[in-house]
């Protein structure tokens, strides 16, 4: 089996109350590769400037993600993102965000990546993410993020890139926003609507939330008390959750689905715990299975009847 | 067994998006008491004004709460309250407080009552729980809520009050600020380190969190496309949660008070889907069970080996 991810590959400053990091691999698509690599094999698909060297390469390639359609521009510098956040870690705070090479982005993807078994569009624009979703026709599971930024400025695109997907994942603050519906399940259902079989509300430390025709399951975010930098748990959520479905799982169901929400918790949570990637590119798949263990016995409760 | 509750019985004028209500039964020993009283038997102890008729008395007395500890003050009136809700339906607005009885309130507790198995404080003056909790001795788990309005003003009483029971339920923006640290998970091992062996953070639509020494569980609130007005949620989590310890668990362990948790969520959920009171006043076992069978369903989730 086989999963592209199309999204940006960037260097990012991050400072938070626990330290900071001058300049450090980040970006969705990297930390989606990372989290799904210990499921599936990934392909990534993005574009970088002459200052992404083999050390950052070398960081997705010991990971056995396949870096083929990484394309490097030269004369550009890769994209920058510039944050930090305050004590509330669930709020980040942009300084400065540098789009370069990523702002002529024009997707083009190998026949290879193309024909791969799963998709996932990260948070880009939205008609780059139909152009994209347009290449992969023999997908049999595409899944999309967004962010408020397109909800503002491209909701028409969005809404159609949103119908042409199996799976959304949006934070939810932002699926109210998209739906003008300040109820979640109300709005959860008005996505479903538009065409896709399954919604992700993504909660931050709360958790997240599965929301299928009829259906409904939750998990809590991992309780940590180290939490040191947030970035990216989002996208190292979605590589768990769709690197298991694509790795692991013939069918996507009910059943899977929700292991799928375990494994993806459990990489966000392993992802917040140390700064950008460090934590996730030293993961051993043990480390995975023992947490999601802990994450069922910290949910699971019984009737009187058992 | 029998469960003893002191807090506010009030006359709630109370307004959201989807209906208004000039004058309704409410406070925390009210909605307390219905929600307990599916479970156990209920004594509530408050002070009322002449404003107070057999109409309000008998929806407490025709679900079995005890009443002879409500305290009528002549010529006085009902504590009341006005506030009402936006679309963000997780913020109450207080548009009008007349403490009434309540201000001079001094808690006179029979010896039925005094005597009961459990105690659950209410969201009152901590000094006033501090007193409450010293006239009843014997009981076997007393429990205690409370608000900002307290950890602003009465910090030290509050802490001192936290230390004497046996669980605390407070919201997680409260318990943040209570311990001044952001991170849950340790503000909830602050609190634990005062003395209780049990701490719920509430958590609105996001559900509830249980902090025991060395365990965690958590549960999502039940999902509700239709929620009319959140007054008094938390206290019917309360009466869920203590009710069904007191009535049906010889040991308060830690699957009892998962399950507990789950009535808690349950009670909750079916609270805000009317107003005040309406809708927890004609439920029925049955319909508590089978909610809570959905909710377990809600949150199960398999792991590949199983």
């Amino acid at each position: 089996m086989t999963l592209t991810v199309v999204g940006s590959i960037a260097f990012d400053a991050v400072q938070t109350p626990f330290g900071e990091r001058e300049r450090m691999l980040g970006g969705s698509a990297v930390h989606f590769s990372l989290a799904a690599s210990y499921f599936t094999s990934v392909r990534v698909v993005g574009p970088v400037g002459d200052d992404f060297t083999a050390t950052e390469l070398n960081v997705l390639e010991s990971h056995g993600v396949i870096t083929d359609d990484i394309e490097q521009v030269e004369g550009a510098s890769t994209f920058f993102w510039k944050g930090h956040y305050e004590y509330d870690l669930n709020m980040a705070h942009t300084d400065d965000t540098q789009l370069n090479v990523f702002g002529e982005f024009e997707p083009k993807l190998s026949p290879e990546s193309s024909g791969a078994d799963m998709l996932f569009l990260a948070n880009i624009q939205p008609d780059l993410q139909r152009q994209v979703r347009a290449q992969c026709d023999s997908a049999r599971f595409t899944a999309l993020d967004t962010m408020n930024l397109w909800i503002d400025t491209a909701k028409d695109s969005l809404r159609s890139a949103i119908g042409e997907a199996d799976c959304v994942l949006i934070n939810d603050a932002e699926i109210r926003q998209l739906t003008d519906e300040p109820n979640l399940a109300r709005a959860a259902n008005a996505v479903l609507a538009l065409g896709p079989k399954v919604v992700i509300a993504k909660q931050g430390e709360y958790g997240a939330a599965l929301f299928t025709p009829g259906g409904f399951f939750a998990l809590p975010g991992f309780p940590l008390e180290d939490v040191r930098d947030p970035t990216g748990a989002g996208d190292s959520f979605a590589g768990g959750f769709l690197g298991y479905l694509d790795g692991e799982c013939e069918a996507i169901d009910q059943q899977t689905l929700r292991t799928a929400m375990g494994y993806g918790t459990v990489l966000a949570s392993y992802n917040v715990e140390e700064f950008g990637t460090e934590r996730v590119s030293r993961l051993t798949r043990d480390e995975i299975e023992s947490r999601l263990v802990a994450l069922r016995s910290m949910t699971d409760f019984r009737l009187r009847s058992d």
